[in-house]
């Protein structure tokens, strides 16, 4: 359904310079995205960096140290021989019980004048400052409300995966507003605009004795205490969103309805895009949805990179009526691809 | 540390009335408490029912239909020879890839006037009335805030186990306030007053990819919409709290700090209470922590019931020094202890 854009993948690791001399970028990916005021395309990247010159039978993490008041990194490195360590996947490993992220994510703000070719900051725009994101800033969101921009992320730490909050005005002061979605909680999107009064979010509990990882509507009248929590959608047994589901681009509104791209996971990990329409004023209501991805896994930089197989997006842009994506490809690099609008909302199959 | 009544269990499930005459009452445990002006000692106990004459080889639920628009109880009877039927635990069976609770609590009152002999409502105060809430309202905890009573509650569905709120200034009539944390999450304790300005409250969730299931703190400007999520405490490795641990009675507030109960599980499932001492101003910073439990499951209606090796407070009442703590037993009975509010404060050890 969505066309990629022949300049594919836009933004790639090796393009990105490491915030330290010590480390490495390893992926550029899973971008927010915004076009401001004066047309340029804001891309906000999840920037994952390890450590360099790591010997091959070792694994390293990055951990921050919190003991003198602010974040200072350590490295973390074990033998891949110690009895204590366990590798999981290319992301995690554990060792002595607890688990580690193989890289240290934080945001990084791109920009471009045509919406493909992509000029990278030299340096973070936000990075691990506060205890809840010891183990990295991920997957940021950004809804402009009313001239401010406010930006959902990933925080992760020791305790749980949650979702943190900054906002800006300028993409240069950034302005902490702590955790607003208790672990394990991430793919929040919030709507551009209150609906009914009040804001509303998307966001992708994952519970643990009973019930799936499935898309979650909350409620909010200031943007950072949310409640009113309820279930919107799950995954469809045996389909390509069989397992976990979660939101992708910041929902957007169109004649039809709030037209949302989210991501869905097969139980082999294996990550697409999916559209779903909801009701103008009762987003919790799903009028429509994709049957079939929108986008799937097929090209070499999604099917292969540092976690293979994988489109997941944490943004998307409208302009004259045509939808482009971003979505970070394969865990690796960042990629476009668009569509024209009514032809995306015609696609959807009425629920 | 507690002393336990000589009156224990003060409430048992063969004293409580089923809500209907196919179901019995299997538990009466897990009570908010509060005491009214006028000096009553008010209740409000989770009962557990289950069907009726289910035979010996069959496990059944009890779940809500909502496809009329309101709830409509159903019993799900599975024969145990099954093959997509695999038990759990008492508490809980798997059929189908679907987790289903062996019963269905509801809210009940119960008042005494000398806080030991209680009179049980002969009907549910709160019971299934909407979907995130089909499998049972559970533990609830009552905060009096200026004259308004706020209880939070486990209200657990298909789609995972969450904290939703209702408000009653009379006991009579309850006003939901809807789901106000997403799973997994309960043992909401709501302060009595705010803290610097704003509500607080505990919470429990519990991460899957990464954390432990640990105490948290939130804030709220409205007791419906929560924010600012700050990790407070966690297990102890090697001790009684080693597993879970989670807020049970609503914080006292104290000349020395904000007093809380808690319990706290090993990785046998023992459920022990402790005590915690915060800050008055900053209630996530922890001053002091029971070492040993300060009740431990050993009398015969704590070790053995519908769950053995169980204690577990959801609330507790102060009159002239004296704590009384009120906690489910065994997962079946409601029981009290008390201890002098100057004891246990010098009982903690600082951290």
């Amino acid at each position: 359904m969505l066309q990629r854009f022949a300049e594919n993948p836009l933004i790639e690791p090796e393009q990105v310079t490491p915030s330290r001399e010590d480390f490495e970028v390893v992926c550029a990916f899973n971008t927010g995205a915004v076009r401001l005021d004066d047309g340029t395309v804001l891309l906000l990247m999840r920037v994952a960096e390890r450590p360099r010159a790591v010997p091959q039978d070792c694994a390293a993490a990055v951990v921050s140290d919190f003991t003198a008041g602010q974040a200072r990194l350590k490295v973390l490195r074990v033998h891949k021989d110690d009895p204590d360590y366990k590798p999981i996947d290319p992301r995690w490993f554990a060792y002595r019980g607890q688990r580690y992220l193989t890289s240290l994510s934080h945001l990084r703000i791109a920009r471009s004048r045509d919406g493909r070719h992509f000029e990278v900051d030299p340096g973070p725009a936000v990075s691990v400052e506060q205890p809840y994101e010891e183990f990295g800033l991920e997957d940021p969101r950004i809804t402009r409300i009313e001239g401010r921009y406010w930006i959902t992320y990933t925080a992760v730490s020791r305790h749980g995966i949650c979702t943190a909050l900054v906002s800006t005005s300028d993409f240069c002061n950034f302005e902490r507003k702590g955790v607003i979605f208790a672990p394990e909680n991430r793919d929040v999107t919030i709507f551009p605009e209150k609906v009914g009064g009040r804001y509303v979010c998307h966001h992708r509990p994952v519970p643990h004795a009973i019930g799936e990882a499935s898309m979650w509507l909350a409620w909010s009248d200031d943007l950072v205490g949310w409640g009113g929590h309820c279930w919107v959608m799950g995954g469809r047994p045996e389909q390509w969103d069989s397992g976990r589901i979660g939101g992708g681009a910041v929902p957007i509104k169109t004649d039809r309805g709030w037209l949302a791209i989210y991501h869905g996971a097969d139980r082999q990990l294996r990550y697409c895009l999916g559209a779903v329409l909801l009701d103008r004023e009762e987003p919790g209501r799903v009028l429509a949805r994709s049957t079939e991805p929108i986008l799937a896994p097929e090209a070499d930089y999604e099917t292969q990179g540092f976690f293979g197989n994988v489109v997941f997006s944490c943004g998307a842009v409208v302009q004259d009526e045509l939808l482009t994506v971003y979505y970070g490809a394969a865990d690796r690099c960042t990629a476009g691809a668009s569509v024209r609008l009514a032809e995306l909302l015609d696609h959807l199959e009425p629920v």
